[in-house]
């Protein structure tokens, strides 16, 4: 069955790439070896799009897929949900608008579920992005919802990452403490035409001058867009070509996909951890009590002879 | 040393307790060693305060310990920060008014980074946590800053969730959005006196009416406070320890009990996984190549025959 996945994949069937990730996101083992078979295939420009809720992020990504597009490039969206019966509506609505591309045999656009007991952006995900870059899309972005761990291991995966943040107020603040700040490689002022647009550009400005340089010597962009309207599209994209050329440039790109790479291997480590400890229930006892310590049981959990480790 | 240090530990030495912590922050082995012959000693009650920046919860820490400390009671405070540089002054700020407890002998505050290459909560926090509970506090509060996946682990290692909300515009929005709001067992409305406080206790109780009912048949209460004056503050105590012994009743302390040494062994297993995997540059050069999958690369490190597990 893999082979003939494989090699409907590898004609560029789209049903076979959707479902060659719902293997990978099952954990079905076909999945795994797929993606072996597939692996060291040609890299898309990942794009990681974050900011808080209501900023305006799936808009902007429309956007930039219809940009992407009119330059005869390739899309890929993989928008990350945290993964929440409770909230699965609402993300859901703020996507809708891209459903548009839906017909369009350049655009590929897909939500997973963050799942991951302790993480953020889970093993499948990286997996399923692994896949979109073999399908040969030249351009993948990763959307993810809310500020935190996500948002942090987004850099990670991404060669460039976009934060979006509008003028309602807190906005910023919100995301200066939760520390998503600093792993901005462009700072977007989404909805620039309401009240507060400009100050919040210059309190940027501010807040980026006092911030450590960027090691690599890059200066951070701040851009204004409406991309409701379209308006100041056209310049993220150029921006975020500069920084994939800034990034060439200076040999950077390398070392940022072996930290992907380690990424990618601790998120596999943490993905047995967290299913080893999901029986186990006499050992769970036993920590519970004192009797073991949680790296003894640890131990005894990865050398099971059932474990994949 | 670890004798030593145990024994003042054990006499109820603030400053043994101070040491202690930074062992197991810094993964020295001696903290690891220290910790396993503290387990199985009694346990605190554990209450997480989560919610956005800017809401209070710092306040209304500072006020939970006052009023605990009127019933004479004893109290820890676990701050968890984002572990970044950029954010530490600013977090640390919200939290200069709880300094003034820390001449009280009943009274012990500690930050820590949450670190986490993947993770939200980090083992070491969980650790500490522990070394609290062996110290004899009747409460440990774990207070986390962002509205993410440190969120989401508090609930699986605190007894009682505490979300701290503001009529702020977005805020309640926010905690929903980012799957915060199931996880808490209390909502508390904190800057009650600011506008649009009583619409969102109402927008807050027609959430909670169409969201799927506790499994244990507990009602998540909504309380108000005016933290900075002090007012609520003795209800919300109040709503924690019936919280508690709604637990206790229904027989549920044991299996969430259960459900935070899983906890606890899955971030053991990550943090060894993030470890292994931080130098290992020719592996990283293999995987990212295709040469090898991560799976691959993840079962050579955790084999290494200098590997933890």
């Amino acid at each position: 069955m893999t082979e003939e996945l494989k090699e409907r994949f590898l004609a560029g069937d789209r049903r076979a790439l959707a479902r060659a990730i719902t293997l990978v996101e099952s954990g079905h083992p076909a999945g795994a070896e797929l993606l072996k078979s597939l692996r060291g295939r040609r890299r898309a420009q990942v794009v990681g799009l974050t900011g808080s809720p209501g900023s305006g992020k799936s808009t902007l990504a429309d956007r930039l897929i219809e940009e992407a597009r009119r330059a005869g490039e390739t899309v890929a969206v993989l928008a990350v949900d945290p993964s929440s019966p409770f909230t699965g509506g609402a993300v859901l609505g703020d996507r809708i608008r891209m459903m548009r591309h839906y017909q369009d045999e350049g655009v590929f656009i897909r939500s997973m579920a963050s799942r991951g007991a302790l993480g953020g952006l889970a093993g499948a995900t990286v997996a399923a992005l692994s896949l979109l870059e073999a399908f040969g899309f030249d351009w993948v972005f990763i959307e993810t919802v809310g500020v935190g761990q996500s948002e942090v291991d987004i850099a990670r995966v991404a060669d460039t990452t976009v934060l979006v943040l509008t003028p309602a107020a807190g906005d910023a603040v919100q995301a200066f403490k939760a520390g998503v700040m600093e792993i901005a490689d462009l700072i977007v002022v989404n909805k620039f035409d309401l009240p507060g647009g400009p100050r919040l550009v210059e309190e940027l400005k501010a807040t980026l001058e006092l911030a450590p340089p960027h090691p690599s010597g890059w200066q951070v962009p701040i851009l204004t867009t409406v991309a409701s309207r379209g308006e100041g599209v056209a310049e993220v994209l150029e921006a975020i070509r500069a920084h994939r050329a800034h990034l060439e440039e200076k040999g950077l790109l390398e070392p940022h996909r072996l930290d992907r790479a380690r990424f990618e291997i601790q998120a596999v480590i943490q993905e047995w951890g967290r299913r080893l400890a999901e029986g186990a229930e006499p050992l769970l006892r036993q920590v519970e009590s004192g009797e073991k310590s949680p790296e003894e049981a640890a131990r005894e959990l990865l050398r099971n002879p059932d474990s994949p480790a």
